[in-house]
């Protein structure tokens, strides 16, 4: 297994599978689990242990509020853990920033934007690519597909914008 | 044993003195460990099963930056755990107490001010006063002292108003 | 009396509730008034008054905005008071969690996250259970179905992540 | 008596001080007390009792942190109450200010810029001199020469800008 | 006159109606006005010279974003100055009361709540009130009313209370 | 050319179509593109050279959340660039904000309110104008246009109030 | 004269000092005068029409706090208003900063980083050079002389990362 | 090369520095230069195409203020990018922390605590350990003496507190 996602709460769920999307689309093999740091702490401990057993090199984790989730398995593990603060009611997701990202000295998480779901999936795939020249050439390759959408994107912008220039 | 205080941090010592030292003037029992969420996670469930075996009733824990020690106690244990946020740099504590107080809704983790030491001790007072009349007693002592005590400043803050209006 | 819930405004009802609910559930006998710190000082006062003589254990007390509330009735009394910032408009609830948290030493509130009642109702049933056997075992059993309740999340979670597999 | 001044603790006197002098300078009858909310409610309300009785117009409350005062007096009063938030540590006067002047409707506060003393005492003039034309003059004539010494430090300025130009 | 009100924009109108109706129900006489402090400096400043011209006691001056309105006024103006920053978007009205209530040493805004326009009327209402009997036995009553308001809303979550129970 | 947008994603259209607005009824010559610093970053380099090369004289940038995009025209341009902070969830622009002032000293961004296309294309004017009468006058109408308007609406709020009189 | 800049306190003087030695550097022509939107509302006017009958091209207002310098300047010209905000106690230019860049639609302020002095003057040449090429020039060789600084900083760390490499 | 440290100026050099040390130390090969995203943008493609060259397996970018310097580097290369926000003044980091972790989809930087030199590097490591047994042993010990020396910390602080126990 090379990517595993823990998310806090099922309700992250709708955030996290653009994640999973674009795991699935570059042949990367993901596994998937909801445990919360606070509520089952030794259901995340668990994950984590059979991760290792299954030799899954990458973490991601997600979660809202006074996000330990990251922290808690950053801790269990020394493979790369990415955390994805989740945007909640009422701090917008500051609280899940400041929680994911402060981490003291000696245990790294390696945080992505508010919602960054498809970040840390990207992420994940850049690290995997480090040994995988598929996986190299599928990054190019989509980073190519963003520039080419931008230039559409471009296109349909001019468009309106010539229009209004009647 | 009556509490048990956890600080993420040797540095984190000389604020949580203050709390050990109220403590030790009520005569409740205390016991201090240094125990970090991330560095050592294991030593933390360690002593938390310790302190249950000991039958500690509160828990006390302290820690900057993302703070999740406190989290991590209440996520193993029923007993009530005080949070107390560390002010460290550059955000001021703003981020160790976000990560101490927004818990998820069924693990409650009773926060205190940033750096809020002596009123985690007085809280775990009230706590156990609830079952102690003596404690009871000395509490209500402590407030009259307090409020002896700004009156006395306020003697002197009187002293020094008048004579500025000469 | 075991707990006492003082809301600073009929408009927070509906988030204090859950508190209520809570505390019904593990049969903690509870009462609710609403009073303000600022419109009506002297309820509070009152209220307080009326609460130690019914020997009224812990004090719950939400509000919104400057959120002077909790701080109140810590002022008048050193039964532990459990403090609940409300998320209101403009500042969602930043404003009530630093007005209730960063109390001075001498005067503790156990602050909980924004809009935490149902983790102000749970903490309080923490501190009753120290001297109630009954109240530590529905609290286990509690926290076993939290558990539960995630692992039964992570079952949907799961069969939503395998339908996306095909 | 014109003006009374409540600070929440001693250590707020030296910012407070120059709300002393400038009242003075304008020889307005003011009154100083420290008295704590949260350690001392009870010497709030008679301090503001007392006041009533000397007939005082104006209350200036000046506190630090979940600085509840200013809120605790316009509650028992009203008289206008002007509110000073104290820079303290860590958060800079930002949970002062946001406790003082994030009033809910019908009990105002006028809050002045963080440790804004001397605005305070500004402010109080000129509520009384809407009633004392001997204020009115003296109040234009503090215009004047504030402006007169900026046009004084312009100078300076323009005299090391020219020094510069060599 | 004696108060003056005016505000940055006509979006402010719906906000600062209620400082009309109460000040209108405690026959208070108040003028209203739209001028801008960036788009319409002039008129700011001739709306003031009018306003001197009748002797308006009070200014109230309501603007969102970098509210620069009642800093202007009160820089032309020794009268009371009350600011009510205005909740606007992005950034909910914190730029608004940093911009209003942050004014340099010498010029001071009694500054409210965000959108506090109630409370600018009620602040106004007492200053009137100090040379005004009948305005003060006005804002006893209000205060009552308050009061009684907040028992009736107490009997209404009583009620709702008691049915939960059930 | 006088001026070029570039817009960091055609979701940023719909807001900086104002300035595009403005700018052509004040007869300023205006180029538009979408590039993305981070995900077409080449696109931006040629797109800056494409406009020295029609000598563009000012460019405006518009992006959201970590907004590199007005920074990177800066540092590859000597000609002003203003930048325009788009209003994103979750953090409203302030990550924006903070992205597009806070540069180094050395390579400037006028940076406009979060959101502020207009402002950026009257700023750009003022610029222009300085060597062009005719746009100096188009600019003094402006401005003359703005404060008449302010004065419509101050009637129509003037007639509002009075209604509210009856 | 090219260059009008105009400072809220002599305070501030020696963080704006920077830029008027860049503004000499490069023979731009610049006048500073000190004084304060709110003290000395008159003297800014006057100075501005002073400004305007020297044919003053550019403006840059430095102010802290509730900073509205820039804003009233910005309000009573259509030349282009470059605004600094200054770091001032407590809350370190962020009341500054969003006092200058929050400007309502109509009035722009082009807004530099807190204490941007060297970049206001900077962009102010930036704008000059778009009809003096002299500057232009001087404009690109100053950038290549900070590349050059740039790559002579990188050879000392270079130097001392080999030492630690020992 | 496995790892190149690009820091956006001099001053970052002795926060970075710490990175380099554990690099060192863990026998992790290791380039560091200084390249500013906004002074020498030419200079960042360079190096970034030189490590292509000699195969750096992952970037490390350091900066302050509006930190641009990882998004430029993510921009230009599919690598692992590791963003370290520096804490520089007024704003203590934040605004480097949102210009560096708030990267729009497609273009990840994983985002270390504000000057987070030494996460950055365990980080690294744990990426190259995923293909590198001693690496990942290395890792592992470390993990064990930061444990050990958490223990021998909470020796001394258990010393502390049993003297004053006396």
């Amino acid at each position: 297994m090379d990517v595993a996602i823990i998310i806090g709460s099922d309700s992250d769920w709708s955030v996290m599978k653009k994640a999973v999307a674009f795991l699935r689309e570059f042949d990367i093999s993901v596994e998937v689990t909801v445990a919360s740091a606070h509520r089952t702490p030794d259901r995340v401990i668990n994950f984590i242990r059979n991760c290792h057993a299954q030799d899954v090199k990458i973490f991601i984790a997600a979660a809202g509020m006074a996000a330990h989730l990251a922290g808690v398995v950053a801790a269990n593990t020394t493979r790369p853990v990415i955390g994805v603060p989740i945007n909640s009611e009422p701090f917008k997701g500051m609280d899940a920033l400041l929680s994911t990202v402060q981490m003291p000295p000696g245990i790294p998480v390696a945080t992505m934007a508010v919602n960054g779901a498809k970040n840390a999936a990207i992420f994940a795939a850049e690290i995997l690519a480090l040994q995988n020249d598929n996986l190299k050439n599928k990054l190019a390759k989509y980073r190519a597909e963003m520039a080419a959408e931008v230039e559409r994107k471009a296109e349909t912008v001019k468009l309106d914008f010539l229009k209004g220039a009647d």
